[in-house]
């Protein structure tokens, strides 16, 4: 194993360390939490938002701290959720008596912890709603969720819901946007490699040498089928045809698109991907409205990557390009 | 090899589509030529800013096209030259008859090229000027170059020409803070793995399992040292202290700051470089004005990363973080 690390149990600390260092305009890191937060939190008459989970996912959580979208995101060791405590903290750091609203990626652990949390704040007096996002049609269950895995269209979703809070929107009604959001949703992933977790310094599963894992969650998660090689456009076709059948995705709907890589696939291919993606939008009447293509939901070192649609209204595409400033999400 | 594409001969092509998909309120892609430009080029009263290179460092060229940075960026295939004819047709397309300022990363191929292009440009009364970035502190002449290498203090270089080209100034006064930029940059990069090229389908070169190359280029020409693997600390340590001395960088300089990802290395591990980064910049006494932290002038699939500074003076200061607006750089 190859890392740029110092002993790998700081490894975390140490980088939200350098990504508070990095945008201190935007950013502060509440000591010895583990929890990135809007410099200006917590940001008067505005409904709070928290996300957060295990780290290994960057620029997610952290990058999208910042007017216009999250308000605090509370950062777990590598793939590991982050404690109630923690994720109670974030919560009490952006609370400005207008309730606050987690979103959290449907895994078995985030899910409990962020609702311990939310008791917690509640018996401090603290409104708080959760909205679970399951964007991923590749598997139902898996090997730490109940139901759809929550992935990368989880940053379309904190996009919506920042535009939503920052103007003056309440509690409820920005929890009503967020579901609408999380309903049209769809995402799935491909990996061409795994990842190392920096503590265990070894892959965590292997695949061959011509091998490719289709639907795979974005810890490594078994997917639906692993396959040899595919040319790009078979494979985004095989993967956008299953996102494009879940909702189903209809001719003459707008959509926003988000090719995401997973950590060490470069920009070269996504973009590769994203041309693909855009031919078989055209092809099926789908209009992109707005693309994202990078790294926005990642797996530490794995190669691969996933696509997103999220189905448009009116209101969710003003809301989604409507304007924030973040580290890592701009349109 | 994996990597997502379809025939590798194909891939630039692909991408460059890919890349003119995404962002069609900024950029388009010339017929043919592999040439980004921005969408409005050539603006009226403005020096025109081409620059350009081998393909594989995604996002540069193309991602820094837009206004305030880049007019356009010539393509050429993987890890070669543009053509003197590709680099002629985005000098004509960008030319609003102030004259164009060509920036080239020393690579003997590059130059060459660039030059010929002027030359042609000129035979048909176009002005054209051209700057040599060469902020590469690790060799003297290697593999591809006479001379320092130019690396991604690259970046640095176009968004100061893009912002003092933007105020309006002439040719000649967007080549001399150009020139002063140059000056004043330094970077230096480590390979933790090495790069594939499409179409070769085998590593550039070997590393083993646990040796690094400190002072590699961005096509994997060799540095100045192979050694066991560094932690974090001991790793920056050794390339910012080779790129502070050779300014020399003197205590009460600010300095601008870039953490750069050579193509398959995770934002975590560049955010723990970052880190290590401020704390020898803070015992030099320097003082680190604004930083970017990601993938900006990458090797294809090349694990590592560089540190780059440049020190700034009151315009050069202004001019980097006046506003701008392109695919893949912001302030």
């Amino acid at each position: 194993m190859k890392k740029v690390m110092n002993q790998p149990e700081h490894i975390v600390s140490q980088m939200l360390d350098g990504m508070a260092q990095a945008y201190p305009e935007r950013l502060r890191l509440l000591e010895e939490t583990g929890v990135l937060v809007r410099r200006d939190a917590p940001v008067n008459g505005k409904v709070g938002l928290v996300s957060g989970g295990g780290s290994g996912h960057e620029p997610a959580h952290g990058g999208y701290v910042g007017k216009g979208m999250l308000d605090a995101a509370v950062a777990g060791e590598v793939f590991t959720s982050p404690t109630p405590d923690q994720i109670l903290k974030a919560i009490q750091a952006v609370d400005s008596g207008e309730g606050v609203l987690c979103i959290v990626k449907n895994y078995t652990g985030d899910v409990l912890n962020f609702e311990m949390a939310a008791e917690l704040a509640a018996a401090e007096g603290i409104q708080v709603e959760q909205v679970i996002v399951h964007d991923d049609v590749a598997v139902e269950d898996s090997t730490h969720t109940t139901g759809r895995r929550g992935i990368a269209g989880t940053v379309l979703v904190h996009k919506i819901a920042g535009a939503k809070a920052e103007q003056g929107a309440s509690l409820k009604e920005v929890k009503e946007v967020v579901e609408e959001t999380v309903s049209r949703v769809r995402s799935m992933g491909v990996a061409l490699e795994p990842c190392t977790l920096p503590e265990a310094g070894q892959p965590s599963f292997t695949l061959g040498t011509d091998e490719i894992e289709l639907g795979i969650g974005i810890h490594g998660e078994p997917g639906v089928a692993r396959t040899e090689q595919l040319p790009a456009e078979a494979l985004v076709k095989r993967l956008s045809g299953k996102v494009i059948g879940d909702l189903p995705f209809e001719r003459g709907d707008r959509v926003a698109v988000l090719v995401n890589g997973m950590g060490s696939t470069p920009l070269m291919e996504l973009h590769v991907v994203h041309r693909e993606l855009i031919e078989i939008l055209s092809e099926n009447g789908l209009t992109p409205v707005q693309a994202w293509v990078g790294e926005y939901m990642t797996s530490l070192d794995m190669a691969g990557f996933s696509i997103t649609l999220l189905k448009l209204n009116k209101e969710l595409e003003q809301l989604l390009l409507s304007e924030s400033d973040t580290p890592a999400f701009r349109v």
